[in-house]
């Protein structure tokens, strides 16, 4: 079994304290002289405040609104750590921010809230929608994420949850390079997703969207089916489109005969045997993070195809950084008020063309090539 | 009378849209390799999450929090230019935003509200807090502003609003030295404001807190007197320690025989004559803008003996920017929760002491200078 070979926790908590975390701010203009002062701030800016109260689309133009997004969370889900709270979540805000940066060229700025509270969290991004271009939530506990991004869509800003928009992404792409390598249709493809929160539910729907027709939908009690009497409305509704045949039991019923295995749950919760009992050439992405559902050894030597993790080191890393970078580059670039799944379709397929000729151990581009954003970039643009 | 000398308005428009605002991110670590995504990010940054979830005070050495100030506006009252709006409030927070760092080396990111209820900025503010070493409220309209910054000091990081506290350490700087120009006593020294907003009740009680007696309060409609019946609470409360003579009529009236008077009104207000009834070598501080009460060379000639306004093209600038940076750095360095009169007292004699031999054209040192935030952040952190 992998394990990690170097302490990266370690080295991040001294790297951290070394630099006192990641984001600072950097001015656009020198304030050194009088006049320097006088077209920054007054009397000039005076100036500058008043085109913008004639025309509030010059904030696009005269401030660093058009550039700027607030990366959003309540600490809820931070990666798998769990609830662990606003402050706690700031090195993976600040994290986001940096990758925003290096990746696109945006400016983001990490705001981790000291509430849970659905209403006043909706209260607050909105109450913040003026000095941003595009609002990044992050790491929101389902099913809050999904009211609160549903409720925000009016904002005339694109709000996106990444880990519902970002992984579906991520994984659409993953998904139609791996079905070019064992050679398979999407609409004769059975697909089982492990873990029905804000990812595996996006991604599921946008699987639908790009053509699936048979997916089966497991969280921690067992597979989603009519059957069940504790679904969430969330999930209840998914129902409309996914386990048409009605199964029910666990995920090793769900997983006998699929094609297709995408994880997003908990680690080393996949055996050997369920992998070998999917159909020939399985794929699997096994995405829980840091411990896979299913380390890639295993699953290979059980019969799957292509594999890939959450991880970045192992091959086909299915990651969000993939993603969010290019997603707002491209909805800010073309002033999009939202991002819709004509977008993120767009976003799938052009990241999964970025591999000329997939192969087993290479579905998806390298997440920190400069290509990456550029190319879903301009995929979200064209498509808006 | 003196006039614009270049058209600062249209040079910060066209250099405002040439670099598209004022602020933006800078990464204070790279992501290029796998190492540094692993460091600043997953699967490292999960421990540093950690380390801050059992002690929450390392927030303050594993992210950027301790150096970073939001400038929060509900762009209520924006300079002299009202009600215009958040997004027309903006350029003016990215101004102070560069000037923090310029001047202090603090992260400042502005934040303009979409909203103007007082019950929501205050809920606002208390959500963004974990992500903040401190709050700048800025040009927010009066009586709101005491509200909500009253509200917010239990918050446990300095809630500081800087058109109450950065005007009155600067005019209490101000007229520390003036008083040395002229040779009075602050006790016996009578003391006339035009405008009670945010600056001029703020300035009021830290005049009186150095040891000022004789006080009065003139709004738009007069003399605040206890025979208004139109006064707000703010203003009524003003009555236990100004105007104790029960003095009423208006501007005019007040000056008549007054020692100093301290403008946070509307330009052209007062006329030479009013500058003449004052008593002998008087102090006028006129510092409405861009347009003084009385433009310096007629307060002069009508025998005042220092004048100051709040424009940097004249001798005496009393501007917010000598206290801002210098206030917040020394609070974010001595960890303190809020701002307190001792701290802002000690910023305001810091600030005058700075100029050993005042004149009547030298009573307040010139706010780019490097030194000023420095001085006045030690003296902060000391009386801390």
């Amino acid at each position: 079994m992998a394990t990690e070979s170097r302490d990266y926790g370690k080295e991040a908590v001294d790297r951290h304290r070394e630099t006192r975390g990641k984001v600072s701010i950097a001015p656009k203009m020198k304030v050194e002289t009088l006049d320097d002062l006088s077209i920054a701030y007054t009397p000039g800016v005076a100036t500058v405040c008043m085109t913008i109260h004639a025309d509030k689309s010059e904030s696009y133009h005269l401030t660093n609104r058009a550039n700027t997004v607030a990366v959003v969370t309540d600490g809820s889900a931070v990666l798998g750590l769990g609830n662990i709270g606003p402050e706690a979540a700031m090195p993976v805000m600040e994290g986001k921010s940096i990758l925003f940066k290096g990746l696109a060229d945006i400016d983001a700025f990490p705001i981790c809230l000291d509430t849970q509270d659905t209403d006043i969290i909706i209260q607050t991004v909105r109450a913040l929608a003026p000095s941003f271009g595009g609002i990044n939530l992050e790491d929101i506990a389902a099913p809050r994420c999904f009211d609160i991004e549903d409720a925000l869509q009016d904002l005339g800003i694109p709000v996106f949850h990444d880990d519902q928009h970002g992984t579906a992404i991520a994984v659409l792409a993953a998904v139609i390079n791996a079905l070019l390598v064992t050679n398979r249709r999407i609409e004769d493809t059975k697909f089982v997703f492990a873990g029905a929160g804000a990812g595996g539910i996006a991604s599921t729907k946008l699987l639908l969207d790009h053509g699936a027709k048979h997916v089966i939908l497991v969280d921690s009690i067992g597979i989603i089916s009519r059957d069940r009497t504790d679904l969430t409305a969330v999930k209840s509704a998914m129902l409309g489109t996914t386990n048409l045949d009605n199964l029910s039991g666990g995920i090793a019923d769900a997983m006998r005969g699929a094609d297709v295995f995408i994880g997003l749950a908990a680690g080393d919760m996949i055996s050997p045997e369920m992998v070998t009992s999917m159909a020939k050439d399985s794929i699997v992405f096994a995405m829980a993070n840091p411990i896979p559902e299913i380390w890639p050894d295993l699953a290979k030597a059980a019969g799957a195809a292509v594999v890939g993790t959450g991880r970045s080191d192992f091959p086909n890393q299915v990651n969000n950084s993939l993603v969010f970078p290019g997603v707002f580059r491209g909805a800010l670039d073309c002033h999009a008020t939202k991002v819709t799944t004509e977008m993120k379709l767009a976003a799938a397929q052009a990241l999964a063309a970025m591999i000329v000729e997939p192969t087993a151990e290479n579905v998806l581009p390298w997440s920190l090539d400069p290509e990456v954003a550029r190319t879903v970039a301009k995929a979200v643009s064209d498509a808006a």
